[in-house]
C-alpha cells in the first residue's frame, strides 16, 4: 500500500513511455472479453467485431451460445448472412455447412469435405448478464479465470446494465476509469464534486492488483443521495478503481452518513460498477456497464434513475475519449509525448502491463485453425 | 473437357494462392472494357473512372466517341469541366485546347504549343449497346479482339440491359459468375433452385476458354417459366458460365420442356447474359448486364419482367461482394487464407490467368503519352 | 523585369519538377499565418487547425489573444473543452491549469508542478481585421515581418472581408492566384473577360518579389463597372498578382476609363485583394479574403455587392481546387507529371521557393517546448 503519491511516490514525469500500451499496441488475445448480452444471442445469428475480428454468434437448439469466425474460410462471405439449420450454420453464398466447432461438414457440390475447411471457433461462457469470449490460445481458456465478481451475480445486490459505443481506444478508457481525479472536471455537472481532485489518491499495486482509492467528505451528488434518501446530508464517500483484467474494470463507491450515522449500517451502502471493456478496433471500443447496489433494493424506478445518471456521466467519458482519439489522429504522434504525473501511477502501471501482455503474444495467435 | 470434379478433378484445397489475382492485384490494361452506353456519350462531356483512371468522354460533331484522360497535363484540372468547341475540348481552368487525339493545339497565353502538352487518348469502339475502351498498349488495340458475342447484336435475339455499381472487386465478381453453385443459396429466393448446388459441374478449360456447365431438372423459376409459358412444368435447365475476357463474362441458360417437349423446338429456348465488368477502383466495379432471349420476342412487357427479376438477383450478388469487401478490409489479410474446393477449379484458373495477365504488364503502361 | 515570356522567357516545359512544392511538401512553419478574425476570439475558447496542428485561442481578461497548442500535454484532451478561469485555462479532463505561456501552474492532485508540463504557446499579433500566428522557431517571430499591407489598415481604403474553406492544397491556391490567365475560363461568367488569357504576362521576379501583371482594354465586368459607374464604357484594366509570403497573396486591379478619362483621376480607381492563405491540413486550406477599394467610399451597399461578386468567383476557384485535389488523390501521382508552360513562370518560381523554405526547416520544429 502506497500512501499519497504527492508525498511519497516516485515522480512519473519522465517524458516518453514506449513501454506503455496505446491505441496502436497489438491487442491482447489471451483474456476474456464480453461480446454481448444473453438476450442478443438467439437463433438469428448476429455479428460483432472484437479485437478487430468479426465474430458470428448464435444459439444451438439446446440454447448453448456458439461463437465462430464470421468470415467463411472459402470465399470470405460473412457467415452471419447464412442460415441456421439445426445446430449447423449454412453459408449464404455457396452453402458450406459448418458445425458448432467451426468444422465444415458439408459442401453441396462434392461428396467429401477436406479437414482444412474450418473457421475458428471460440470458447464462450454465458453468465447471468453477459456472454464472454476467449479469442487467444485455446489451451489457456479457463472459465475459472473469468473476471467475474461475486456481486455481479449475487442475490444480495440489485443490478442494471447498459451499453455504450466508444469511438476511442480501450487503453484510454481503462486509464480514464483508473484515475477518478477527472470526476471534479469532466463530470463536474454529473456526479463529480470539487473535493475529488484534491483528495489524496491511495494507490495499491500488489501482484496482479492495480487499485486506487480516494476518500472525501461532501454533500453527495444526486445519483447517490436520492436513492439513499440523504439529500442535503454530509457524507463520507470512498471511491475505488480497480483494473481487474483487459476486459474488466471495477469502480466502487462506499457511503457513510456523517449527519445521521445510523443510516450507514446493515449493510454499508455501496455501489459497484463493472466497467466491461472489449476492444472493437484500434480506435473503437465496446463498453458495457453493470451497476450494482445494496440499497434501495427492488426499487426499479430508483434503479432507472441511477442508471440514467450514470449514463449521462459516462457519455462525458465517451465524448472525452472521442476528442482524444480525434486530435491524436489529426496530429499524429511525431513531436508529441504524453507526460505523466504522480496521480497517473496506477494508469501507467496498467498501461505497462497491457503492453507486456501484448508483447508476450507476438506474433498474435492465428485465428484460422488448421486440422 | 473434364467431367465432374468431385470425382476426377485434382483437389484445389491447398491453402494460400499467391498466384491468384485478388483485389490488390494490379489492373490489366491490355483488354477491352465497356466504359458506358452510347446514349451516355453526347456533346456534353462526362467523366468515368476505369482502372483507377478518370476518363472524359464526348462526341465529335460527326458523332464519333472520343475518350481522353480527364486530368489536364498542365495543372490536373479535370477536362470534363471544360467546354467543347467544335471537335476540341477547352480546359475550364486555363483554356488549353485539346484535339481528339489528346494533343494540346492552343494555349491562349502563348503563340506556340510544345508537343509535350498532351493528354492520353484512348481507342474506343462503339457498338450497338456499349462503348468499349482500350487503356493498354495502343499497339495492341485490335477491334477484332473486342469480346463481342454474335447474339449481342443479332436480329435473332431480343436484348435489354442495365447497370449496377458494385462496391467490391471485379475479381470477385468474375469468380461469382463462374461458379453458379451459389444460385441455390445466395439466390434461393430469386432464381436459384436447390438442385443447382448438387448438380455435377462440368468444367472445360481449353486454350483461352474457361467454362462451367450444369444440367438440372426442375420446375423453372418464374423469371424463365413465365415468359416461356411453362409455369408449373418440369424442365431441363442447362446453365453455362464462361469467362471470356477481363471485361466480359457470359452466362447461358438453355431450357427443355420435359412435360411438353414440343415447346422446346425452333429455336431451343435460350437466355444469354452478357456480364460486362469494368474495374473502377481496386474496391469498386462497374457492372453492366445485357440479357438476350430467343423467345417471347417483341414482348417488351415480358422483357421488363425478366430484367427486373435478374436485377433483383444480381443485387444479391452486389450485396455479397460488398460484404466480402467490407470484412476483408476490416480484418485485413494477415492470418487469413482462402481455401478453394474442387468446384472452384474454373474460378481458380481464371484468377491465375488474371494474375498472369497483370504480371505481363508490370510495370503498368504509363497513360501519359510523350511526344 | 522580364517582358512577355511568350517572346523572351526560357521555356518552362521540362517534365517533372521534384523541386517544386506540392500538397505533400512539409509545411513552412517560419511564417506568419492568419488563424482567425478578432471577433472570433473571445473569452469562450475556440479551436482551429493550422499547419496540421490544433490550436486553442482565447482572450485574457485584458483582451490579449492567446494561442496555445490545443492538445493537453498530459493525456491529449483538447484544451478547448476546458474552462477559462481568469487568465488561465483549466483542462476539462483532469483540471491541469495552464497560464498564458502554456506553462502548467497547477495540478489539483499534487502540490508541485514539474516544469516539463507545458503546452506550446504561439506568438500572435492581432491587427485590425485578422489575428496572425507564428508557429515556427520562436526566435524568428518578428512582428515587423508580418505580411501586412498599408492599404489593409489605412483610412484611405474601404475594406470588407470573408472566409472560404478550400478542400485543396494551399500550394495550388497560391498558384491559382498567381496566374490570372484562368480568369478568361474558370471565371468567364463571373469577372473574367476574354482578353485576359491572351494579354502578355509581365513577370517580375526580383529578390523576394514574385509578381505578374497584365494590361487589357475591355468593357469592365459588373463587379467593377457598377461601383465605378462605368457600365458599358471601355476601360484599361491592369491586374497584378503578387506572392508576398506563404500566408499572403495580393491581387491588384487598376482601372482607367478610356471613354471618359477624367473619371480615372484622384485617386486612380484601384481594388486591392488580400488573399490570406493558411494551410489547415495537406489537403485543406483556410482562405480569407480582404477586398479594399479607393472608390465608392462609404457605400456599404456597393461593398456588399462587390464582396458577393468576388465570393461567387472565388467559389469557382474552390471548386477547381477541390476537383484537382480529388482527381490527384483518386489517381495518385505515379505516371503523372505536371507540365509547365511559360505563363507558369511565376508559379513555378513560387513553388520552388515554398519547397526551398520547407527544406530549410527539416526536420520540422517540434511544437512541444521543453523546460
Amino acid at each position: 500500500m502506497t500512501s499519497d503519491p504527492t508525498v511519497s511516490a516516485p515522480a512519473e514525469t519522465a517524458p516518453g513511455r514506449p513501454d506503455m500500451a496505446g491505441p496502436d499496441t497489438p491487442f491482447i488475445h489471451n483474456a476474456w472479453y464480453v461480446i454481448g448480452t444473453p438476450s442478443e444471442v438467439t437463433r438469428m445469428p448476429i455479428a460483432r467485431t472484437v479485437l478487430g475480428l468479426s465474430i458470428v454468434l448464435f444459439r444451438t437448439q439446446a440454447g448453448r451460445v456458439i461463437a465462430l469466425r464470421n468470415r467463411c474460410c472459402h470465399r470470405s462471405f460473412p457467415l452471419v448472412h447464412g442460415a441456421l439449420d439445426g445446430d449447423t450454420l449454412v453459408c449464404g453464398y455457396h452453402g458450406l455447412r459448418f458445425d458448432c466447432t467451426g468444422q465444415c461438414i458439408e459442401i453441396p457440390m462434392q461428396k467429401t469435405v477436406p479437414k482444412a475447411l474450418r473457421v475458428a471457433s471460440f470458447r464462450v461462457e454465458e453468465r447471468r448478464d453477459f456472454v464472454w469470449i476467449w479469442m487467444g490460445d485455446p489451451a489457456g481458456a479457463d472459465a475459472g479465470a473469468l473476471p467475474l465478481q461475486d456481486w455481479m451475480e449475487s442475490p444480495e445486490w440489485d443490478t442494471v446494465h447498459a451499453y455504450l459505443h466508444v469511438p476511442g481506444s480501450y487503453v484510454h478508457l481503462h486509464e480514464n476509469l483508473l484515475d477518478l481525479s477527472h470526476l471534479s472536471f469532466l463530470h463536474a455537472k454529473a456526479f463529480g464534486t470539487p473535493e475529488y481532485a484534491c483528495a489524496p489518491a491511495i494507490t495499491r499495486i500488489e501482484g496482479d492488483d492495480i487499485e486506487v482509492w480516494r476518500h472525501v467528505e461532501c454533500i453527495l451528488p444526486s445519483v447517490y443521495s436520492t436513492p439513499l434518501g440523504w439529500t442535503g446530508m454530509r457524507a463520507r464517500r470512498s471511491s475505488g478503481s480497480k483494473f481487474v483484467a483487459p476486459g474488466l474494470h471495477v469502480n466502487t463507491g462506499i457511503f457513510e452518513n456523517l449527519d445521521e450515522p445510523e443510516r450507514s449500517r446493515n449493510p454499508t451502502p455501496t455501489v459497484k460498477v463493472g466497467q466491461i471493456i472489449s476492444p472493437e478496433t484500434r480506435h473503437t471500443t465496446h463498453y458495457w456497464t453493470i451497476v450494482a447496489r445494496n440499497f434501495a433494493r427492488g426499487d426499479t424506478q430508483m434503479a432507472g434513475f441511477m442508471l440514467s445518471q450514470f449514463l449521462a456521466a459516462f457519455s462525458e467519458d465517451v465524448f472525452a475519449l472521442k476528442a482524444i482519439s480525434d486530435i491524436t489522429r489529426l496530429e499524429g504522434d511525431p513531436g508529441f509525448r504524453e507526460i505523466s504525473i504522480p496521480t497517473d501511477r496506477a494508469g501507467v502501471t496498467m498501461r505497462r502491463r497491457l503492453r507486456a501482455l501484448a508483447d508476450l503474444e507476438q506474433p498474435a495467435p492465428d485465428p484460422t485453425p488448421r486440422s
